[in-house]
């Protein structure tokens, strides 16, 4: 048995979430959204529209276009858009650990179940 | 802004989460499937049939149909109902709270996209 969850920011109905999030973390290491598009099995159109979406919804930029013209060449973040990408993959990971301890607390001794089924 | 979550456990695929937790939540207090549907908004025969298909993936009965005829008249859980119940009740609560804790750990202090959009 174990836990599972999805995990999302509103922002008033305007949602960010882990798709954005990876990518944006992929393109601070690879300065690329070419690279981490294809890093995570995806087609550069698709990063592209992923990433243009969650601007729409948020109202600001995610990725400075002055740095290769549009998305092509190298991309990197907006400031705004590095600082969300930061604090998100901090909180992802600490939220990963907080629901794993409570899971632990409630059903590390509930064995019935996996040893019955 | 704020964070948003879903939260299920998975036994090897077979998922159990909020719907049937809710409805064996309200069949303790009310010992009665009716009641317990009526208050969620939904019909006797949805809660039956959300309650009936978790029992199939678990592998095991949450409701024991002897107390009122299959599902009918008064309803109770079985001994292994309530304890998942309970826990999952439990549990919910407290990684409610652990991912508040969490989030204001990390965006307590990001005001600009509130005051921005």
């Amino acid at each position: 048995m174990q836990v599972k969850y999805k995990l999302w920011l509103d922002f008033n109905g305007r949602v960010f979430g882990d798709g954005p999030a990876k990518l944006l973390d992929r393109v601070v290491r690879t300065n690329s959204l070419r690279k981490a598009a294809s890093e995570m099995g995806m087609s550069y159109n698709k990063a592209w529209r992923i990433l243009n979406a969650a601007e729409q919804r948020l109202g600001f930029s995610l990725l400075d276009r002055a740095a290769g013209g549009s998305y092509g060449g190298g991309s990197r973040l907006t400031e705004k858009g590095r600082d969300l990408a930061e604090r998100y993959k901090a909180f992802q990971a600490d939220a990963d650990v907080a629901l794993m301890e409570v899971f632990e607390r409630h059903f590390s001794d509930w064995v019935d179940i996996e040893n019955d089924v």
